[in-house]
């Protein structure tokens, strides 16, 4: 008989060499797991496809696939009916924590195939100039918005930090971001982490969705920087505004500015940068 | 008659507010330019077709499509015998400098929809497992490799610092990522900058492609961490070492231990610390 396969860990031990001026020293070191996650979604009359694979921190995978497939805007609230690891029996027990299938209650809301005919990448780049993508962005985010309060931003330079203090990942391996949903008041709903700065936000959804609760909350904060991916993800996601600890692009505080979000960048304690809002 | 459109730069200028303890205060910043690149190939008896797009930060796109070709293994030295941008009736003057084709001497090494087909994602997560990943890694990745000296743990050290004051982008924007190949003493042949991390490393082998040098030089060194997509294209681009500012993940210092490329990560002037090598 075949051993249990063991389940991937959010970090492992491996010898390394540091070395300084002093010499190199030989010590233990803690390295962020990164594993390929299989993304399989089925609903009634359709058996499980693939519809991604991502590398990502094992840990928190059924809201990493939950929250991905809520900022690609393929399901809506209460649709998803299960989250499963897969036991196919042609998988390798070392594969087996590494294949999620979602089950939903009815069709998802667009073909998972069809936006990826046209293109061969897992970003969300349809268009072929910033014009074309923000439109593209902003007809597949529909879904509830944060009407509430958004935090002053006195509260919203105290959220990195408020961040970082629960990054356990990060403390013991210096190598993962993380992102956290947080109220008005800077009270820390959900924090999670991972290698991949955009599954981090996945992640983040994925928790209030399987939750029963509403993504749609005063503010998400991203450990760092904030890409049009991360903007297009805080938009789906209907929060009301998005702080990063590092800087935007171009196209995000276009995007952020068209769809209406609040966008902070270069966020600490000491300041932070309002691009839109 | 339409005007001719402007090519984009690598930075715009924005109105922000900045809040700190002192207020608001409202100012002009520099964001890093983010703009969709869609890729295409073409080759003898084959019309062009788009193989990838990507989020980029304009400014040596021709590099960027060579270099992606290369770490994809789709392209072999003197393989490539032209690159332009599109000139398709069927563009708006906007998405003109969007779209690069690649033109080939002969067919490319392997059908580049057929990766696609199985997976619908653009990093190389082939694979269910790290192992898997890592397998279909190396078997992708042939091609010339460095023999030639490495640079010593002391010159490490010093290249993050070499590499960083030539981040013009960076500078403006603190908001792109760097990649640069150094030879054995610490002399930076190419220097490349990118919102994208790997953009950065596909426009340096790209530079080199395109100049008719080879990219199998001693030491590929980038501003962020190394992932195990950016270990992968540094070992199809030939190199002998990889040395990253920030961390390695576990899947990346098992495919660097593999393939035999020497590994540093969280590298310094005060220390680095040596994974594989």
């Amino acid at each position: 008989m075949s051993e249990r396969p063991r389940r991937p860990g959010p970090s492992v031990r491996t010898r390394v060499e540091e070395i300084t001026d002093d010499g190199v020293r030989r010590r233990e070191d803690r390295l962020a797991t990164e594993e390929p996650l299989e993304i399989r979604l089925a609903w009634p009359g359709s058996p499980a496809r693939r519809v991604w694979v991502t590398m990502r921190t094992p840990g928190h995978d059924f809201e990493l696939a939950a929250g991905w497939l809520r900022h690609e805007s393929l399901v809506g609230d209460d649709h998803i009916s299960g989250v499963a690891y897969c036991t196919d029996v042609d998988l390798e027990p070392e594969q087996e924590f590494n294949v999620v299938t979602v089950t939903l209650s009815s069709p998802p809301l667009h073909d998972p195939g069809q936006r990826h005919e046209t293109q061969s990448t897992g970003s969300s780049a349809c268009g072929v100039c910033g014009k074309d993508s923000v439109a593209a962005a902003l007809t597949v985010t529909a879904g509830e918005r944060w009407a509430g309060p958004l935090p002053e931003p006195s509260v919203v330079r105290r959220l990195p930090e408020a961040l970082r203090i629960q990054q356990q990942v990060f403390d013991r391996t210096g190598g993962v971001h993380a992102a956290g949903l947080f109220t008005s008041t800077g009270a820390a709903l959900v924090v999670r982490e991972d290698v991949g700065r955009h599954n981090a936000v996945d992640k983040v959804t994925g928790a209030r969705l399987l939750a029963g609760a509403s993504a749609a909350e005063a503010c998400l904060v991203v450990s760092g920087r904030a890409g049009f991916e991360l903007v297009q993800k805080a938009i789906a996601s209907g929060v009301g505004a998005l702080a990063a600890v590092g800087a935007p692009t171009s196209l995000s505080v276009d995007l952020a500015r068209e769809a209406g979000l609040t966008l902070y960048g270069f966020t600490s304690e000491g300041r932070t940068v309002r691009y839109s809002g």
